[in-house]
């Protein structure tokens, strides 16, 4: 599935972040868009951040993911590095109600920018991540359309049972 | 500098906004991106911002900017009418410390991101905008790029002054 | 139970609420005031939610219940469109306690009011629509006169059995 | 203009209060709504609170607009002691953003629902009284519509004036 | 172990309420003051709350604990109703943290102090108000200083343990 | 008005907190209660802060009322120290909004309570001081139903003068 | 384990707390850095909190490590009393998600600094204790360095394998 | 007073830190410690900052002192690079109460502390380096003990003054 040559990067600081990253990946693999995803830390391995972050900006990556908690630098780092969009996950911590995250990956100064999505929201940031590779493929674009499409449907048909069948039975046969 | 076939389209929900939206505005003209600039409340005029919003989709606009405050429904409803990134401003309320804007922005359910960017980071904004941009535009690519060297000389600049006078001389001649 | 014509639209924006949002349903039902529930994002399906909201509006429907959690926006766009009192329901999402909803709720914007009840507080806001319609129905304001007595004599029953057991005993029986 | 018999009550809870809920009054005769507005507080003079609150009842009040905050209670008492709809007004306190006149107005527990506005929302305190009357007073329905339509038109005439002059000089302007 | 005649009121809003209250009621019997225990809601049965408080009054009770969550209204109703030192605890609710009844128990305004605990905190109510009560009452006092004492000596005994077995041993033996 | 034999001690961190504290003072004065008051910080001069804790708890103060900001410690080490009642006074910082004076001094461990009033709330410390004395002391305890009184005739006056000259003429005249 | 003479006090106000703290000494004893670790509260024995800061001063401890929950004044206190850097660990509470200990540590007055870590963060507490005496020991300096590239090869060896064999494979396996 | 080989590095992100941070040089400067001050941005200039931390690890540092707002990943980017204590300065932002800078300075993850003081203390932070420093310099350690004691006797003349003049000229004479 992945390539040597990919459009985007998913990074993390964890391997405990990956229950959460993994919905970046699937969501990437649906829309048949390129991808390398690593476990790779600011903090902990900062000198290999760094060359990641050179390899990434001379092969020209399209967009980056990355997924962080608490004191969420992994983002901001990349997006000093790459002159690329990132897209930044705040994870939840088991503090703070995830605030931590947020806050740490949406503040950014004033120069560089991180494409901040929801608490947790990893399948977001690879929606994001194709609607902007959409841009200028048109065959993601398409797909990113028939997805949005599918969602409509998903409802519709969730609104159609409701009214089939009453919210009782609804909640009894759901859960 | 504004044409009817633009790239960016730059929405606010109300002209109070403007004072902070308008170095979104400042910033495309720098990086010589096209772009409209509208006040347009999702909440006060809806059919027209539904009008307006099937028309960036049917003109395949590249990327949205919408600034909103308080109960910021701006950007997420624009996300959803239309297939492009839609990057979130929100904007600093005189309570809870601009927390309501930031959540209702960002915390958007999934299969609708909002790319949010820091509270009154509407200059943010649009250097996100031209990183989308630059993604398939190499002219737009190396502008970005020369602004984010323009940043790092800023910076030493500023920091070789530092050096030479001490922080005592800086702060007289600054303020 | 419900009918084509309807005094009450209970909305939710993902059938996840519908744990929550049944127990409005279940007071109206009590109350006798008929309804209509429905699944119905407006980031998912918007043109849907839009074209309802028509409906709503042209039926003159007298009162609006609508729950989404997160970045809710539903309330919201459904004040915009129809000029009725809409209730929101912040449902607690698993980040933030909560607030991320509460505020994307209540901070509305002037000239846009939503009445907000508590987090999850889905049965207050079926009460309050029931207060509503018992400004102009002396039958449902009977009843609601009758449910307020009703909870007053629940808290005297407890504090009764309380008074004659004592809290070690209500303890070991009540769990 | 207020008259003995009137629709809505607007109570605050000191007069400290008055420079924000003076909004509400304005709108309310804006729409031909009759009122009454009071300085009462359940913490300083709570048996008087409870006579008014009696009275109120007893007249049939149609709406209670109540504002306090800091630990905001009169939304919630005179909502225990009349069975009318309570909208409630969270005053930004020097303290906490707001957020403890939000949260004491906004969490009641079940069986007593306060219909709670933005922070400082008088305004829209008042426009969803008018909107409760309206469920049942076509005259009054009518008026809230036009207001929502002038709403609509002030946001197009200020866009229509941005597309014109663009924003530096509407910025220059307005200030 | 109550009497007609008492020295401390517990209230609490809800009988859900009472897991926690019962460590109030506790702590007294441990120090021998009378006291009586009360479900009684300022929301749901204002009037009885309100003639409850009258009695409290007139029989000169000297404490009053009093335990509610979310929008915590009681301990401020009985504070404005009762010339005597009223303890509030808030009731730690499943959302925002508890800040909410908190923020709704301290931040009462100038005139009507509640003395607030933590969240949670029913026993220290409890010793609060045995503190209140040992101002003028001897044998009170010197129980409560044993109390003190007692909580010396448990710190202790858990460090002899803890500096004798080590914190593996510590941790194996208690857990 | 102070003796060396006082009834109250007020104290706080920093004379910068002197400006808020000083409510406390002025409301014992009106009582007629005796108080000493001290800048002494728990941070600054433990060993002095210590030493005269025990003189408090020797000569057997009734009520120690304490101000604090941000991490404010001063309030619970006087708790500890001092077996009586401890009012703290969570100091407004800059920063925050005074959530972290409140949580400081509020959220105590169990068995060490301190009474915690609102955010700068120093005159409703000097009031659950008085009210605290009042269990015992008839005279002041009916010094305190007056003030009560007097807060409800004040109320009463100012509504008074909204009825009669309306909020328009009010405003005018207040401000 | 330990000595008479130790480099590093660890304290804890509540043997709840030494499932954090043991991190702490787990961490010095890999370090070979000398510790005692103690149980004591400055609100349930302050007199023995104070002898044994005396007895700390006095032997010229390097380091102090504190943990402490809710209004959490262990750190500070000893900050006061005794000359050396005093590292807290806020300990997270059932309550308002650890922001209560988080800011009744780090917001210190001036004067009397407490270098704060992040909730629950007992080991990284004793690795900065390690940093500290790292600062004139070669020895710890050298096994910080050795410990700090173990966190990288760790990483490392996480990332190698994900690349290897998918992140399907790897939840599959870690879980 | 600075020189070529220093002990400590107090950085900045931005040079409107510089108002802030000044405080940290001079209290270095009383103690007749030496370092250097530079304004450095991990975001605007990431090499630069690479650098610079490659030489600070080479001159084997003390001490650094970092001071970043919003977003501020300096401090925690440097405790990745440099072996040796970091002490991060949360700047206060125009938003969220300086939350954000807390909260992504304090959170770091397992294996990387930063010693976080309050936001804005600059001082404390280097009262705290000072500490460090300390551990192994005597001529440090003696100085800190020394302006430890003249905070105590700073506090002290206060307490003395107000005892003689009492609040109401304390007040007059210092405002």
């Amino acid at each position: 599935m992945k390539t040597k040559k990919f459009d985007v990067a998913i990074l993390m600081g964890s391997d405990s972040d990956l229950s959460i990253m993994k919905d970046a990946a699937k969501f990437l693999e649906e829309m048949g868009i390129s991808y390398e995803m690593r476990v790779l830390s600011v903090h902990r391995c900062p000198d290999e951040a760094f060359s990641y972050a050179k390899e990434l900006k001379e092969q020209r990556v399209k967009v980056i993911i990355a997924g962080a908690g608490g004191a969420a630098h992994l983002p901001g780092v990349f997006a000093a590095l790459v002159p690329c969009p990132v897209i930044g996950v705040p994870i939840l911590s088991k503090t703070l109600g995830g605030a931590d995250s947020l806050y740490s990956i949406a503040q950014m100064p004033s120069g560089i920018p991180v494409a901040t999505v929801a608490i947790n929201g990893a399948k977001n940031a690879a929606i994001l991540a194709a609607l902007i590779i959409g841009t200028y493929d048109d065959g993601i674009y398409k797909k990113v359309c028939d997805f949005k499409k599918s969602l409509k449907d998903a409802v519709q048909k969730k609104d159609e049972k409701l009214q089939k069948i009453g919210y009782e039975e609804y909640i009894a046969t759901t859960n």
